[in-house]
């Protein structure tokens, strides 16, 4: 049997959006996301599923069903975000001018009480049942207020409510987290100052189905960097009020190389894509502004799914299709393993691979903090659990400082323009009456987490799953 | 929750041939079957695998490690038998002159003590363990004295060692019945002559792939009668040495009409394949020859793993291909459900339809014998498992007196003619170091056996299993 | 044998930017289409295939051999298009004040001679060879001083260089048709003032792929109404030239009902798609401005490759996934058809109906203008090909006045935002050398032109092809 | 264009029992392979189709249309058989006493001269449109009285009516052999002895699915050894009554091997399979009796359809599944190439290797007389056609002596114990009507045909067909 190491957590991730809403009276239509999936010239051009969040899983009234599963699954920790819309559906009104004072005075005046005692009653329910509770403060929804994506996408750039593209989101941000850790702390074990920023900086501008659905380079950049800057100013005020650890939670491929002369690809890659966003914040490279952004990493957070096979074009890298997050869905990839309902390649070295490679780097604690599939019969799921599980422990073993397993995720939810087809959970939802049912899957994991580790005859799915009986292409 | 009847036994069945072989010291090489595998003409033309039964999972040596598995899991039933071969593996020289008595004390003379001294050995750990065991007395292997089936083949069909073509075999068989229950019944709960003597008489004489190979509907009908007469000796005899029930384990399709006009088929097909085997031993039929072989069944075993679709042509039935046991390997059917790795649709509704069929007509006690799926990946399984164990609990709400479910099998084993590929069991077998190892399946099972019950958080399992993910034809 | 009307034609349609350009001095770089599929950001987020038309069939110098290739074939007509960029390769400087005169004398000034004297060769030669020919004034391409797609994209909506956003486009676009006319009329026999005017205003306001890239149903609105106009203003200046017939070519599904209940839905369907555009110009509906745009049409051009399968929801119609254009590439419909290698279904039925719906509408004669299938290995070809004549042939048998059967296309061309992955020729091209290989096809299309009819031996190729050898999903 | 050897020519192969039934009068009962395709417990086992010979495409009063259609489409040879059982339904009396004269006589009395008639039109008919044509004496049925496979199948291999396992047919056919050459040699160019007997002498006994279904590798090499034999008495009888060349038709694989060790399995397997049956007829070895059957060769006719990969296995060669005539059917072979409807392999190569080979060894010389593919829909026939025939003229280029080109087939036909389900023809038989139909690979072979090669417009089609369109597994 493969043991864990001393004191590492077993447990889930989730978001507010993707999970909150589902009965009557859960609904939050205040922020950009919503806004964006209910947009009739979306959902007709197919840039969204037409699944609406409100039709989702319910978190928000059932959270005490979630956890009591969770529990009995044996998981420990937890990492979970509260929506920005919902403490502050209107603009509180803060102006450039003003100072921290000032702004959480307009904050207090301003936020939705019953949502915020609401999030309490969830934190203290998991505090309660005792989860390591690990708070996330952005999870890629901003109040309409802040972001009107509708607007920008019909070509408005400027003025209000353009989101990130503004660099007043930054302080925005700043403050809307230090108010929440002031209202909050005695409930929060560890911050995450947001989920997977380079997701929403590339996807935003690159891909039709993601809000504000721009094409744009130059955009793309602008919002880098205020998302850069938002997290250090998010850190300062933080550490102005807790001693807890803040960290940030990123998206993560593990690069490989096409073939032998590909090797150099992977590094032009990992620069990009990885390290060009995080070097900053922890003084390893400096933004072209000079601004001071640096030593504001506590730990990181690793979200990992699959790989991206690069290959070298001149002097560039290129993604490689037929690999990777670069596949057909429900299919075999070109190097012969399964993909999921959303085309990602069964992968699981990939995250020992990442995972070492943020430890040589920076040094900091380390978790897994995303890891799961969509997979609607849960048939790969099994492997693909015991796999990435195996593959973090190899890390560990190798010296790597990781300190839990999260899950993504512990119930099915809303998968953003996808809606809800694809299925990550390890408890199946039944949307018609909200009921959380236990995959094959979960008992895998009910096994590990009870035996603090892999038992030997589970080893076996630690393997590529059998694809003869799969679908191809 | 879906609860078991009062006393309902959850377990499972196997066969000497397939699984007790696997280590040095385990072999048997004087049956019927070990010699049709290991000839070179029918490993040349494809007849058999080329896989060999001495590679096998070595149940012989590792029974221990069957056992504990089979316990952890929550089982307490067991269906095995007892290799004729390896009692006695050369001729006992019975002639058609001897009694009862002049035949055992040949048997006493001629019988392997060591062998009889092993399985005695694994009876007693299963009884130690609380199981309740089912020793079946014949499952399709003959001693090669009795059969030498590449003979057969090659065209002797007279003379000795022709199997159950000669009605000297109903004599033998009875006798090695009488014989195996005076030196085992301490150890024993319940007896089956028989398993599934309707795929011997129909494969051996029909298919290629079977001992002896040979096509002749009317060599089949000899087969056939003599099968029923050993059925009824065997029960005699048995009756005169133990109290204990005595039935026949026989292999099952659910019939179902293509369309309404076909109804009549299934009553055809039912007759044809099912009560004209069975009828005879309760009385409600006259073998031609008028013999008495009524009144014979104190319960029948219900092996069940698919349907056949059925439709009339003339007066006749006809299998319709693409549904049931007549669809492509790892595929679709035409009715838009999984098939397994043998080619096997998913269809559970049959299982319930069997017994009610069976307790309508004969009112004797029934078990669920064999039940099981051929699925390298555990991919379907456990919607497999699920969906029989809960049809098989419909038809028990229905007033059927079923009494356990014995899923086949424990262990991934050796498939006869198609060898190791097809893998059938709850633990996968690591052929190369005979390790048990645990699918998400057995996971499933465990719960379902400790509850006492189909627990609600599985009964989304009691579904067809999605096919979009699935390979078609 | 199935015997074409008297007068049918059959010949080929093509587009100069998907079939010019190919050998060195043959590329047009300034069309809004050029710079959209070299664009970087277009590339790289995968909107266009990063395929380049430079490295196309390049009829501008080999049309020759084109011409030949199809004289062979029995072809006897062709519908071809000259692109506004290369007579026009710069702003000609007409503004809102010129009038006729002045806007011909300006453009007489500015076009490209060296160009137009080049189109003049290509259309002798076509001529010279006894082909009919339609000259077709906009497919799809616009001069980059008219349009500038990656602005436009980039959110800038206003200004100049916005394409058909712009009203001021309908007045250049009717003065470069009166301009082309003069220049060429010898040598045409018809008009055709565009090319399918609804695929531009649709796709281009609202898929990813497409020029500007621009998700606006309002952009869409304008851009269509322009379009309207633009036919309208180009016909009456034509007139005032030529006295050869004008007609407008447009795309079609034929639309089918899901279920009885959806047959509204068709209805809907029509108006929305074909009859809103289209009836203004025959008087039987207003633009809203109350602007006199009907009597403009002589003829009609019907191109069609596959249905679109509609259903009813409130009171709205839907498009259902699985049929029509709406299909997986390279599979089976949900009806059980093929599809093409761009996601097809192979359904000729529609071709019939659309053309007997555009007869019963309008009653102006019909000309197939395209009609053809993507299919890299010519499997189904053969079967497209005298389905869709036949389904055409049908058309005329039913009282319908269709003139010609033009197939898309002659030869492989570069399709759009696709590149050269879909292969639509009869002749397949290799690119490497430019050479001209015919398909099986090609030579069914020469014994059916050679027969004036489908001669009875190759009737049996009016079927569904047979799918079981072919790619499921 | 790449052209045809001087005097090459171009035709097609068919069989009797294949092709001559169809319409009523056309029937012929009285062959072994007549019996075996009805016999009930054949069908009901899957042994055959359950199709039947006399619903073929009725050549037998038709074949003026065939001799027209392969005339227009250019062919000028054509080999084809006669039926021994349509010749002499019953048994003439020849005993093992019989010389030649007395034999003779007694096949004069006995011959159904209304058989022999029709045969002379049937030739008479092929002569006057210009044919060269090659006479087949046995293509694989016997007379019934001569040899009757039910039997045989249900085990009585001794006796008389076994067919070819008693030497006493040797005689038989040597006498049939020189009475049809007597009677119809006017109207013959060249004879063959047999067609492919070492599948007769394989598949007979080795598969279930030929008469007489036998398994034995013994009962194998007794009807090897006496088709030897036949082929040489008929050989010389032959030449006493004719002094047209005489040859042989025998099937053939292209060995290739697996791995770079896997070489010497390629000269194993040629040997085993082709050589050991050739070399005694030329003198290159003995037959073990030491009988004279040497110099007994003027030609050989190849027929060829795929490869068979081979691997070493200790010093015996083995088949590799996956490649060549052992893939599933409608599939991807492992080397990437389409596989036909019955699962053979696109492998062009292989042909001009074989030829090569033979040549090399035997330096007689050569025709094609069977190469063609089961191919439903005409998908790949147009690539396999232009692929084999290039292959061929490669062989031809290298310096072997090869004279033809016969298609199998002309048109569809009865595909032994598949029955109708394999399509084979250039033409398409429907079989309702029996009208031939051309297919798209028709025109393609009429085109080479008429051009006396390959036209280079069609060389694209020497190449392997796209997959990505097809089905896999």
């Amino acid at each position: 049997m493969r043991k864990f190491p001393s004191g590492f957590m077993i447990g889930w991730s989730q978001a507010g959006f993707q999970s909150e809403m589902g009965l009557p009276g859960s609904e939050d239509p205040n922020s950009d996301w919503f806004a964006w999936v209910h947009d009739e010239e979306n959902i007709a051009t197919g840039r969204v599923s037409g699944d609406l969040p409100e039709n989702g899983p319910a978190y928000w009234f059932n959270f005490r069903s979630f956890h009591e599963n969770a529990k009995k699954m044996g998981m420990n920790v937890v990492r979970l975000g509260i929506e920005w819309s919902r403490l502050f559906p209107n603009d509180p009104g803060i102006s450039s001018s003003d100072d921290h004072v000032s702004a959480l005075e307009k904050l207090d005046r301003s936020v939705n009480a019953a949502a915020l005692h609401h999030y309490r009653e969830i934190l203290a329910d998991l505090k309660h049942m005792g989860f390591h509770v690990i708070l996330n403060l952005y999870h890629w929804t901003m109040p309409l207020w802040l972001h009107d994506p509708i607007s920008v996408r019909k070509g408005r750039i400027a003025g209000p409510a353009i989101g990130w593209l503004d660099s007043f989101a930054v302080k925005q941000f700043a403050f809307f987290c230090v108010f929440s850790a002031k209202a909050l702390d005695d409930l929060v074990d560890e911050y995450s100052t947001m989920n997977e920023p380079n997701v929403v900086y590339s996807s935003a501008y690159a891909s039709p189905g993601w809000p504000p659905g721009y094409l744009s380079f130059d955009l793309s950049k602008r919002a880098r960097e205020n998302m850069i800057k938002a997290h250090a100013a998010a850190y300062d005020m933080l550490k102005s009020v807790t001693s807890k650890p803040v960290g940030i939670i990123y998206a993560n491929a593990s690069f490989t190389p096409l073939r032998k002369e590909d090797e150099r690809a992977v590094g032009l890659a990992e620069t990009a894509e990885r390290w060009s966003f995080l070097d900053p914040l922890v003084g390893l490279s400096e933004l072209q502004a000079g601004e001071e952004v640096s030593r504001r990493l506590d730990w990181i957070g690793v979200n990992y799914y699959s790989r991206t096979m690069v290959r070298l074009q001149g002097d560039a890298y290129r993604s490689v299709p037929g690999y990777g997050y670069a596949c057909e869905r429900d299919s075999i990839s070109l190097d012969g393993r399964p993909t999921s309902d959303v085309g990602w390649e069964f992968y699981p070295d990939g995250l020992r691979d990442v995972l070492q490679k943020y430890w040589a780097r920076y040094r900091v604690p380390l978790y897994v903090t995303e890891n799961g599939i969509a997979d609607d019969g849960d048939y790969i799921r099994p492997y693909y659990l015991v796999s990435h599980i195996s593959s973090t422990l190899e890390a560990a073993e190798s010296g790597v400082d990781v300190r839990g397993y999260l899950h993504w995720s512990l119930a099915d939810n809303y998968e953003w323009s996808s809606g809800f087809r694809p299925r990550f959970g390890l408890l199946r939802v039944d949307y018609s009456n909200k009921s959380l049912n236990w995959t094959p899957s979960a008992l895998v994991l009910m096994e590990i987490a009870g035996a603090g580790g892999i038992p030997s005859e589970l080893e076996h799915l630690n393997s590529i799953p059998p694809t003869h009986q799969l679908r191809r292409g």
